[in-house]
């Protein structure tokens, strides 16, 4: 019923994050009904795959073999920010309030999902660790367990490095209400309580 | 920061609906992350815009001019089916219920968002009628208030044609549970009683 081709594009679309088979139908249906669009989003699709890289050092994304972070020479190579994604990078760069390098991990580390050290970058974060000598890691991972287990595991194999390695601050995050706020960050932001003042 | 042959990737993306920014974001980082599944979809996207076409006579997607429904000499002429996209007609066709032809409008009369009866194929519809002389037409639209006035639009526009006009029923769906239905669709199936057995 539905044109082969066109359930082909419905297939790839369903296999984008937040999208199932029927939100993938009915982009799909909205990508032929308006015919520029889908002209625009393959012309636009082919010149990502054509300019798009990886960076080889930190794995951040960019057009250059190194991205415009590790070649940036006002940023210092001496704390390196350990993220989960490059989306996790894009958010710490739009806050502005780190100035110094990445190292993107590519994922965390989830026995369920059967997500092994092997799996992430961890051998070329410790590898960078032992060559570039930097004076702080930040673990700026995810206060869940896996990103918790990720940073435990980090912070153990980098101990023989003498690094510092620091994690941003847990609390209460700007315009909490405490009543919505679960347990667990209650308990740490309680936890962790400063002098007012 | 983020690279601009990205950054339009994720504003097409984020044009889809179901898609926001944040989702786009996600969807686009996952495209270039497994290089694969980006190329795929590429091509996918090139091979749907040079195959797949809508069909003149009723407004369904195929790969002919003339869709399959329109050219099958087992379907019947005498019954079209109005319906608003070719998402409504694919689950009707999915059903099995319905042999004859159909209309897609492409949309239905929405005062709000700018869509009027030009806007949509009513008057396509109506030559078509006029033309072909069907003996029933099926209104298949939404139980929405737009739907409605749209079939209530049509109604008058062919009344000078003398076909008969119908519409699918309305009451609770199958597996329904009463607790769990809207007042409208209570009210509609009490009035619409049958004998029971």
């Amino acid at each position: 019923m539905i044109p082969q081709p066109l359930q082909n594009l419905i297939k790839h679309l369903s296999k984008l994050p937040g999208f199932g088979p029927r939100s993938a139908q009915r982009a799909a249906l909205h990508l032929i009904q308006s015919g520029e669009s889908m002209a625009t989003l393959q012309r636009t699709l082919l010149e990502v795959a054509n300019t798009v890289q990886t960076c080889t050092q930190c794995g951040n994304i960019g057009l250059t073999e190194i991205c415009h972070i590790c070649t940036d020479v006002k940023r210092s190579p001496s704390q390196i920010c350990v993220v989960e994604g490059v989306d996790d990078l894009w958010a710490i760069e739009r806050s502005g309030i780190f100035k110094g390098h990445y190292h993107v991990l590519g994922g965390v580390i989830n026995a369920m999902a059967g997500v092994g050290p092997d799996d992430i970058t961890l051998g070329q974060l410790i590898h960078r660790v032992e060559t570039t000598q930097p004076e702080e890691i930040i673990l700026a991972l995810g206060a869940s367990v896996d990103g918790q287990t990720t940073a435990h595991l980090i912070s153990t194999r980098l101990a023989h490095t003498g690094v510092t390695i620091s994690q941003p601050a847990r609390g209460l995050p700007i315009g909490a209400e405490v009543d919505y706020m679960d347990d667990g960050t209650l308990s740490i932001a309680f936890q962790g309580r400063r002098k007012f003042g």
